[in-house]
């Protein structure tokens, strides 16, 4: 290859790396929405085991595509999950991960409640830095 | 700048792009969860106009880092916003954008409720493409 093709590609890779939204020219992601409810005197330990779980779920997981973990800022003991997999395939690999599994078993005792909805994608919107 | 240097910076950049997390190196980002009930008779162009919102969003706005729209599969009339900004100043000078209260307007007789929730982050794990 030469330097102005290796060039030309790098512009072209930003410019898909730019991309509005989540999705675009394949397939729909599949999302999910996880709110739990954490025993307050619990929530630092939660908090490290799910942090552990998502850095290791974005690195390893080809199928994951974001795990965001945010809690209400007036009431920290609950936690939202807004979770992107390429597919429903995806989040099956995911329950079934090392990883993953580790995060149940740890925090097992920490969860005093969990909902979780499936739901289907309207826009996606993500800015590609 | 000499090609190489080019080649260098592109590759750098795309780097940048594949980084874990939103906000990682910078402040944190500014994230905000809204829960929407909306006629469901009015949903299909609620979806219409919560679509071109986003869209705009994205595209003009520096400080709107993601605005994923989803809906319940098990019940189409509950939205979910997952809102990811810069900085609170982000978030509020996007209230004042003409796509915002356009959205605002042509939506105030489809929306039955609105909840909103301002967050802490835990972790915003993110795959860069």
């Amino acid at each position: 290859m030469e330097v102005r093709q290796l060039i030309i590609l790098s512009f072209a890779m930003l410019a898909m790396a730019g991309g509005p939204v989540f999705g675009q020219g394949g397939k729909e992601p599949y999302v999910r929405v996880a709110e739990i409810e954490i025993d307050p005197v619990q929530l630092e330990a939660y908090q490290a085991a799910v942090k552990e779980q998502i850095e290791a779920a974005i690195r390893l997981e080809p199928g994951v595509l974001a795990l965001y973990s945010v809690a209400d800022k007036d009431n920290l003991a609950h936690i939202t999950v807004f979770e992107i997999y390429t597919d429903v395939e995806a989040y099956k690999t995911h329950l079934e991960t090392a990883h993953f599994k580790k995060y149940k078993t740890a925090t097992q005792n920490m969860v005093k409640s969990l909902k979780l909805r499936e739901t289907v994608p309207i826009l996606l919107g993500v800015k590609r830095k």
